[in-house]
This record gives structure tokens, C-alpha cells and sequence, in this order.
């Protein structure tokens, strides 16, 4: 093969797709409303305008099968998009497998993940709806970064609440959202009253996601020029990730493959779905049947060891009820290295695809996904972040059965980050510390105990 | 310019280059050769033989004008390469300025710099010989994770000796060459006669490039089976690095542009050369007329303050000797952010070329650096290494320039790595603690009297 095989399947920027894709007319059944945790009624959009500015929100309920993408975003997207298609010739090679293995790598975004597809269009209507500064948080830190990065370039302020055990250990995450001009918090801060209310007991508190969701949302909330951005989980969300799919879609036509299977990692879902959607729009017409499969962590498996239930988005209870596949919203999953697949729910569309039965869903052990990375570095190049090592492992552990049975699958999967600072984790799997975590039924089932009660 | 603006300048996989390009024939006269520092003769391939294969001695004198790289070495030039130019339209708008500012960039590849372009062919060359390890050192650590990179491709072993003050401030840097397979080093070591003499007096020594040549010179010249691998200064390198100007050239030509400024960091020199030489001889050819600027940093300015002279290439002195612009073998450059430019002498060859007068040369201060640096995150998303960054700051003052004067120049430049692994540099410069460093006269007198006398 010296000197002739194709590695890399590129787009030209006139090919980036103009529109996003949006599942929903295309499914038997659109998926169940959030409530408002009072009324328990369906939330409407003046709910929901103090967080969001109204093209988000009105993106988050549409029926319209495309949505086009502004012109200002699409300019944004070409610092990167077209993002490349691999084949990966080199771990196929070590595998000896007859499959044919593709991937599409996200980490080529400046903030080095797939967040950007959606941080970028959020920043982009705040500052159309004359927002002034943006709140979130972050817990690994790819949303924290991604956002920073798009509100500099449309001139917005960004204010980053960031869970403080991160915080602490990963300094240089903190920096390049600094660098981006964010100013960056550790949660639980005193600037907040659901900060403040934590420090009281525990000045130290390493803080949670649900915690710093708390003070975001408390900040956006009381100033009518702030505004407050989510990074997974929602439609809008989703939405704007199915560029990855569009593009997947255009790179695999152009060398006359069709997959059959499709392995992508969950945490919040937004990745899955955004690979995953527009394949799924083209096995519902008849157009192809591929198996497509969500990978999750075997130790916060919201999708096959959760139930589908309506909960809570955030640990303290105080967004409107969501109903997805969920562990219970006080479900405190291990600290296992993929920090952004860590969260005890599922974003409410790809929960309802789900239970539709359109795809499928595999937990992996963190251990099997760190020697998944370890090949993957040592063949393709590339080290990954933590969360997509459970999709390179599931496509790995198909790749493998092909090898058994003959068969030539053609296999895609998502690469959705670098995992440039995510090498501690590495250095844990490489000194042999890691271990996989057991998670006994009963704590499964006491953070079920505690589901809000919704009548059917 | 919403949705319309061309980012980047892709060139597909076929377009790759299948040479090398050696500017030694096109130059009026040859360089100066190396001396053996005992008997002062020039150095022959047979000295050369303990530690690098044949090949790459005969490409360190070849006096070919091209040299076909091997299909080993493209098919996985194809993980990354062709890598992508740039127009930083965001920049120029917020410089206000009539040029058009490009930039090619190398940090797309798995190693996150320039330096995979020729640690892959060396890894090559020396697995063709049969060659089973290889040795390095590493200082910035960019070298580093390139060679460990390339030997995990062909399967070579690779041993590291890393400067012992980055070995203990830099853990994400040493843990991703592990990932990728190569052991890694403290240096000064116990595992060599010139790491166990430093240690005797200091068990704690801070160690230095020249320290952690020697260690790993002392391993390779010891087994037959191991090769010494160096990532910058000497011809075969820069020669490798020539695939950067050879695509750029390509690039340019795409959308009718020819360059009328291209500046590019110097350390050693082989990201200077490698994107400069393909266009120098596109000037020499009469073809194009660019001016060429090399930028090192006010803290080591070995073109713009060192002399031209014969010097050692090593701290040590245990290297041949190399007609250059040094400092001064026993030069020790400030602990300035940018550590790959650290180096007390310049490329022989491009030493040459400066000294017939073909390139000029600027030293800027790393504050200046560092805020191009964030001016340029800010706008086109990237976080460059802290070496580019002078390259970006003389892109940005020739920029201004045409502000003031509305000349619209084309000014090309290299950013030849991102800053994943620098970020302490960053919360140097934003917090306020960088500070430029003014090296007196007398240190550079000091130096540049322990010159070895070598007889005109």
C-alpha cells in the first residue's frame, strides 16, 4: 500500500452543509414535552426566556425537518469544517480485520472537541438578540473552552463556572478558556447564593455539575443583558451537532461506502446524535440500514441500566422535568476519566429514539477503552480524549468480530476530541492504577427512589 | 463576507509532494562543511556512521536538488499532510489592515507540531537498516513526542532524555510520549557516564539540551542496534521540512497569490527553512521576489547578535564542529516561554543563506509575542506554541505596517504548532508576570570567547 491508499476523506468549504438537521417530523412519534416542575404543564417559550434568547428557542420546538445555518456561523465553522473523514487504514492493519474502519475526527475545532458546532450558533444568536455576556459551566472542560472560544469572536463576555475538583486539577484547561478572554470560576464560588449556601458547610467543596449548573443559571437569570448556554442534552443542541452527520454522510458517498454499523459515545448525547441523526433520517426513507449504536460508560449507564422516566436536568432540582432515560437526578456516577460522560441523564430525544428502538446501546468498562486508545495512538496517531476511547473500543470490539466471521462491515464512528489535556487519565491507565468500577445494584436503585413524581 | 469568505487552502492527498527539495545546488556557493573537532578535516559519512543510518548521511550531503521520499514515508505523511493554509481573514479584519495574512499550519499533526515531517522519515530510514531503537533528547518536548510518534509507526523502540526541569514542570508532556510507547528520561540520568558525573555534585540537577545530548549520543554510540535521531539544525532535517513550502507554494498558486513577506520562527531552523527554502528558490529562479525574514527571540538572537564562526552544537562540546551563527557553545539562554527556540546556534545551512545575504532577520520580545499571540486566538481560534508566536508578531507588525502605508502585501507565515502543552506560558503573560528579559553585552562577549579556534 506504500504511497497509495487514501487516509483522508475532505470536503471542500463549498460543501459544508448550509442546513442543520432536525429528527423529529421523521420520527413515528415526536418526543414528550419538558414540564414545568410546578404545574407540571408543558414548558413554553416564555419560560424559558430569561436562559435563552428566542431563535434557540425557538429552534428547541421546532417541526421544521431543516433549519437553515446563518451565514455569520458557516464562516465561523470554516476556521475548521469541513471536518476530515479517516480511514483508518493502520489500526485496521493491527487488527487484522477485514472491516473497513471510519472516523470522523472533531478534534481538528480550535477548542479541540465537537462543542464548538454548537457553541458557536449559540454565541452567534445571544449577540443577534444584543445579549452582553454569557454564563455556563463546565466539568471536563471541553464546553467551558468551546464557549470561551466563540464568544471572543462575536464579542461577547463569557463567564465559566467550573466544577472545582476540575478546577484544581487541570490548571491549563482554566488558562486556554482565560486565553480566549473568559473569566473563569471555581464552583462553588461567593458570588452566588447557591454557591454561597454550599461554602457555609465546606469553604473546600469540590463542587458538581449540578452545583455550578446552579450558578450559571442564578447569574444569567437576574441580569436581562446575561444569558445562560447548555452544551448538551437539549434539541437545539443536537441540532446544531448534525453537521457532523451531513458531512459523514457527503465524505462516505465519495468513496461509495455505506455503513452498516454506526458506534458513537453518550454522555449528555449531543455528539451521538449529531453523527447519528442524519444516518438514521436515511435508514427511516429506505435509503440504508445501518446498526446504530450508543456507547456509554459501564459506570453511569443511563441508556441500559436507567429507567425512562421524567426527571430533573441538574443534581438540585431546579430546571423543568425532562423525560429521558435517567439513573435519578442525585445519581452521583464515579469519578471515572471521561468526565463528559458523566452525567445521570440522557438528552430527552436521543432517550426517545431509544425507546422507539432505532438504536441500540452497549456500556463499556473504562479499562477496555483506554487499551482501545492506547492502539488507536499507536496506529492512527491521534490520542484521545477520554469519552471517545468508549466509541474506538465498541468499534474496535466490532472490528474484531469481523475478524472472526469474514465479514467486511464498513464501520464509522466519531473521534469527537484530542485528548491533549486529558493525559492524566492516561498516565493512570498507563501505571496500571485504573480500575474498573462496580456499581452495585442497590446504589442504582436508591438514586431511583428518588424520582419526582409526574402523573401519568 | 458571511458564507462566503474561503478559509482554507486544501490540497488533497494526491497533491502531496513526492520529493524533498535541497537548496545546496541552487545556492552560489556551498556551505561550509562540519569539522572533526580533533583533527579539523571535514567529516566524513564513516564518523557519521555510529549514530545515524546511511541513508540519511548521504541526505545530509547530498548534492541533489530533490530526493524522492519513500511511500512508507507518505502513507503516513497522509495521517496529516497535505496540512492546510490559511487566510486569517478575522485577524486582518481586526488589524484593520489591507494585507492578506496566510498561515500554514502544522499543528494538525497527531504530534502537534512541524517536527513529525522529518521524525518520521528518520524513524523510517532507521528501521530499514535494522536499526531496533532509537535515542533523543527533548526540551520543549516537541521533538519528542514526534520521534516516539514515528518509532511507535515502525516499530522501533525509542528512548528519551528529557531536560530534567521540563521533564518535572511538563508531566502531560512526557505522559504522551509514554501513550505513544517511548521511555522516558530525566536527564541527567543514571543511566549514562555524562548523566552519573552531573549527579555525583547534584542529584538534582535542572539538566540542559547540551546534558541531554550527550546521554543520549553516549547510548546510541554504545549499541550497534541503536541510532541517535536529532530534530532540527543539520541538512537531511531541514531537507525533510521542506514539504511545509513545497504544499504552501502549491496553496498560494490556488487562489493566484505569491507572497510578498514570509516570516517564520527560528530555533534551530528547520520550520524556517522548511517552509522558506522551496520559495528561496522560487526567488533565486527569478520567479518570485518575496522578501524572507527569519524572527528569534530577543533572549537568544543567535542571527541577529551571535557571530558567524565554527562552534560546537552541543553544550558539551562532544559534536562535530558547525560553521554557524551561534552565541556561543556555553551560552545559556534565559528561561524564556519559548523553549524550542533555546538553542545557542542556528542551522549551518540556513546560516549560510543568511550570511550570502538571501534571508533577513528580526528578535522580538516575548511579551510582544505573547500578546500576538492572544490577538490571534481571539480571532482565528487557534493557541499557537510560544515559538510561532514571534512569527506572528512580525506577521502582525508588517500588517500594521500596510495599515499605515495601504500597501496590500501577501504575507505568509508558519504557525508550526499549537500550545496544548505551553499554557503556563499563557498565565505567565496574562496574569502579568512575563517580563523581557535584557541580556547585557557582556554576556554575549562572555560566550563568544570560549569559541574553539579553528585555523582560517
Amino acid at each position: 500500500m506504500a504511497g497509495t491508499a487514501q487516509h483522508k476523506i475532505l470536503l471542500d468549504e463549498s460543501q459544508l452543509p448550509t442546513q442543520w438537521y432536525n429528527v423529529v417530523p421523521d420520527l413515528p412519534s415526536p418526543p414528550p414535552p419538558p414540564l414545568h416542575p410546578g404545574t407540571l404543564q408543558p414548558v413554553g417559550p416564555d419560560d424559558l426566556a430569561p436562559l435563552f434568547p428566542m431563535d434557540l428557542i425557538l429552534q428547541e420546538v421546532t417541526g421544521e425537518r431543516y433549519v437553515d445555518i446563518p451565514g455569520e456561523v458557516l464562516d465561523v465553522y470554516k476556521l475548521w469544517r469541513p471536518s476530515p473523514l479517516y480511514r483508518a487504514h493502520r489500526l485496521e492493519q493491527a487488527l487484522g480485520t477485514p472491516a473497513r474502519i471510519y472516523y470522523k475526527y472533531e478534534g481538528v475545532s480550535p477548542a479541540g472537541s465537537h462543542k464548538p458546532n454548537t457553541a458557536v450558533p449559540q454565541a452567534f444568536y445571544n449577540a443577534k438578540a444584543g445579549v452582553r455576556k454569557l454564563t455556563t459551566e463546565t466539568g471536563a472542560g471541553q464546553w467551558g473552552t468551546a464557549l470561551s472560544f466563540a464568544s471572543a469572536l462575536f464579542g461577547l463576555e463569557c463567564e465559566v463556572w467550573m466544577v472545582g475538583a476540575s478546577y484544581d486539577q487541570k490548571p491549563y484547561r482554566r488558562i486556554m478558556m482565560e486565553t480566549y478572554g473568559a473569566q473563569v470560576h471555581r464552583s462553588p464560588s461567593d458570588l452566588t447564593q447557591a454557591g454561597k449556601a454550599i461554602r457555609v458547610d465546606n469553604p473546600e467543596h469540590p463542587g458538581s455539575l449540578g452545583i455550578a449548573i446552579s450558578e450559571a443559571v442564578e447569574v444569567a437569570a437576574q441580569d436581562p443583558d446575561t444569558r445562560y448556554a447548555l452544551g448538551s442534552v437539549l434539541n437545539h443542541v443536537l441540532l446544531h451537532q448534525t453537521v457532523i452527520g451531513e458531512e459523514a454522510l457527503l465524505q462516505l458517498a465519495a468513496v461509495d461506502e455505506q455503513p452498516d454499523v454506526i458506534v458513537g459515545c453518550t454522555g449528555g448525547g449531543s455528539n451521538f446524535g449529531g453523527l447519528a441523526f442524519p444516518f438514521l433520517r436515511e435508514k427511516l426513507a429506505g435509503r440504508m440500514s445501518p446498526t446504530i449504536r450508543a456507547v456509554e460508560p459501564a459506570s453511569c449507564p443511563s441508556l441500559t441500566r436507567g429507567v425512562y422516566a421524567y426527571d430533573f436536568g441538574d443534581t438540585a432540582g431546579m430546571t423543568p422535568l425532562l423525560k429521558m432515560h435517567t439513573l435519578g437526578h442525585r445519581f452521583i456516577p464515579d469519578p471515572i476519566h471521561a468526565g463528559g460522560l458523566r452525567y445521570h441523564g440522557m438528552s430527552p430525544l436521543l432517550s426517545h429514539v431509544y425507546e422507539l428502538g432505532l438504536i441500540e446501546a452497549l456500556a463499556l468498562p473504562q479499562t477496555e477503552c483506554f487499551a482501545a486508545a492506547l492502539q488507536f495512538a499507536r496506529t492512527e496517531g491521534i490520542v484521545p480524549a477520554p469519552e471517545p476511547t468508549h466509541a474506538l473500543a465498541a468499534a474496535i470490539r466490532e472490528a474484531q468480530a469481523c475478524t472472526e466471521s469474514g465479514e467486511e462491515k464498513v464501520i464509522l464512528t466519531a473521534l469527537c476530541g484530542h485528548g491533549h489535556f486529558d493525559l492524566a487519565a492516561y498516565e493512570s491507565y498507563l501505571s496500571g492504577r485504573m480500575v474498573d468500577e462496580d456499581v452495585p445494584d442497590e446504589r442504582f436503585a436508591d438514586a431511583l427512589a428518588d424520582l419526582p413524581e409526574v402523573p401519568a
